[in-house]
């Protein structure tokens, strides 16, 4: 069988998860917490698992008390226009689903995709599966921000889509204001559409609020917004998410999520918008939850070989490691970590399309404070 | 925007649900049970979702002991060497889920793909956002048999892949073990591979077997079979399923998974193993539990305006109405029926990719003997 995706093989973060069982180290290389959802939101599926007509398809968007809900709540969160319910919001099966349907819906073949690189490992396959060319450009060095004039050099006739993440897996990086009119600059004039990964959306540090593409009129028209409540509830497993976008843009995603997936796990929805309803102000608790986890996995690792680079938002904690060799690669490197200090990573060159390793792994640090604890101890030792 | 599938508009099963609720029409178009999934099953997510440490990502092929769960259930239901569960089983997000990601996985642009007519209204356009070419063979009236000379005479270099659909939706129509044999010798000096769509394995009728292209060991080496929990459970809103496939399409087929979906809510994947573990022969239960609704409801019509197709497997009904005018397309005769008699159902005009009419529409008949009657005598009235 001639393979669509020849040089494409098992996620670093499936890879690095199985190697972490197997050599029983400490998993901080897949992003996932290692604590449970709000007991409230567990209750809630346990309701809704055993009550009667709950267990047939959801419509195709999504519930709509859901969706009401997800409505209210982005209001509220960025003071903006509530985006309407009826034909704005799509409910997925996790924000990768909405990732993948935006890109088929959207990405004709020979469309270029503009993606700041380091980028999410499924970027790069999921265009090029629908015939799309990605362009990649690098963020800058050391802090991860966009350079928005190699931006505006990339950008061509043949542009499509330029895909956002913020807060950024893997640096936590956060785009500004700024960053979002310089954007809106370069794309005003021209039909280039945007996807806005912001997922990690309520995990940001120090004071400093995440910026939503929602917050700027002129991309908002132009943009598929993502979020994940397997992010926002301690829920990766559950698998919800959905997109924010205009009408138009939200007929095709839906064209394509119809015949994706269809629909999301019905008492799974009525779960979501549950919790939603009864304390739809949760997301504030995130940062004063995430952040103690952040300057804590700092703090331990502040006297340790590895130097560590700023995470403003996000799971995750960059560092750069004292090579041993000056030839171990960083993939090498974090299988290494994993079966001689215990402690599984990931390889920062997993996010390159050319696999560009600048001698940095990734730490999640969504974990509970024994775990960082545990984890760094083993990391002091090296 | 340029829509890549400008002439796909909201699926068919969503519009007549929609009318359905907006006329209080009893809803025999949507194919779901109107009865809950089996208690134990409905305890055990409850269980899962309030204990702890099953809400994170469960692995992207699926748990490991749901996988074991289903090569054992193959094995057992169709007496064959039981399919490996590390290498030869994805759970997905639904069949849907499956279905997708293995046209993503495998038809490249311009290979074409045999679909027999009529047909599931995703087939088309999930074919073609791959740019692929569906080449439609219609199946032979008045029971929807295949013509294994047109599917002869329809194969051409460029074949990539044949879709099979047994039990069929509409029409119930089962293959049979000379079918399959006559398609293995259409295959066997080809690389044409073939996605089998088996969710209705279990609702047989009239004490004939399904036969799967598991059976078939020159076919099932070359082909994607597709297996759906909801439909087994009655819990079609859960929103998982599974496919069997050799270990090198199976490797495909996650290369596309892992990008579209990446895994599958955990505490219903827990919560599915359960009930395999504990009930491992359920669906011997089926056909006994849905051939009474057959036949009711075929008894039921009897008498009525509506000529009945036979129905030899599956959730629905097909039936030929008396046009009260000669004009009349069978989606106006459905709307009528909904709107004027009170019960929604499917044009199966739907399934074919040129909405060919020929006055036939469709029942679902997975409903409660109450349904069942009361839809009926509205019917009966016309
Ligand atoms: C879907 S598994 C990857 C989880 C994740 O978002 C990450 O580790 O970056
Ligand atoms: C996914 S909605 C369609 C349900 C179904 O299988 C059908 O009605 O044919």
């Amino acid at each position: 069988i001639q393979s669509k995706l020849p040089d494409v093989g098992t996620s670093i973060f499936s890879v690095m998860t199985q190697l972490a069982q197997e050599c029983g180290a400490i998993n901080l290389a897949q992003g996932f917490p290692d604590y449970d959802p709000p007991l409230e939101l567990q209750e809630a599926l346990a309701r809704h698992a055993t009550s009667s007509g709950h267990h047939q398809y959801a419509p195709m968007p999504g519930l709509p008390r859901l969706r009401e809900a997800i409505a209210h709540k982005t209001a509220r969160v960025y003071q903006v226009p509530a985006p309407d319910a009826t034909t704005e919001i799509t409910v997925t099966c996790g924000a990768t689903e909405a990732l993948y349907a935006v890109l088929a819906a959207v990405v004709h073949p020979g469309d270029e995709v503009l993606v700041l690189e380091p980028a999410y490992d499924l970027y790069g396959p999921a265009i090029r599966l629908q015939g799309g060319i990605p362009i990649y450009v690098p963020l800058s060095a050391p802090t991860l921000q966009p350079d928005w004039d190699r931006v505006k050099a990339a950008l061509t006739p043949r542009t499509r889509l330029v895909m956002l993440n913020s807060p950024h897996n893997p640096s936590g990086a956060v785009l500004t204001a700024e960053d979002l009119e310089a954007l809106t600059a370069l794309l005003i004039d021209t039909n280039i559409l945007v996807l806005s990964d912001e997922v990690y959306e309520h995990m940001v540090f120090d004071g400093v609020p995440h910026r939503s593409v929602l917050q700027h009129p002129a991309l908002r028209e132009r943009a598929f917004v993502l979020s994940s409540f397997g992010k926002t509830y301690h829920a990766t497993g559950w698998k919800v998410g959905y997109c924010v976008a205009p009408p138009a843009l939200t007929t095709e995603l839906r064209r394509v999520h119809q015949f994706l997936t269809f629909a999301v796990s019905t008492p799974t929805q009525h779960a979501l918008a549950d919790v939603l309803e009864a304390n739809p102000t949760h997301d504030q608790e995130l940062p004063a939850f995430y952040q103690p986890k952040r300057d804590l996995f700092r703090e331990l690792l502040a006297e340790s070989r590895f130097e560590l680079l700023p995470a403003a938002g996000g799971y995750f904690q960059l560092a750069r490691y004292a090579r041993i060799s000056p030839t171990e690669s960083d993939v090498a490197f974090a299988q290494r970590l994993t079966r001689e200090a215990g402690v599984a990573v990931v390889p920062v060159s997993a996010f390159y399309h050319n696999n560009h390793d600048d001698g940095l792994i990734r730490f999640c640090f969504a974990k509970q404070e024994q775990t960082l604890r545990a984890a760094a101890a083993r990391l002091r030792e090296l």
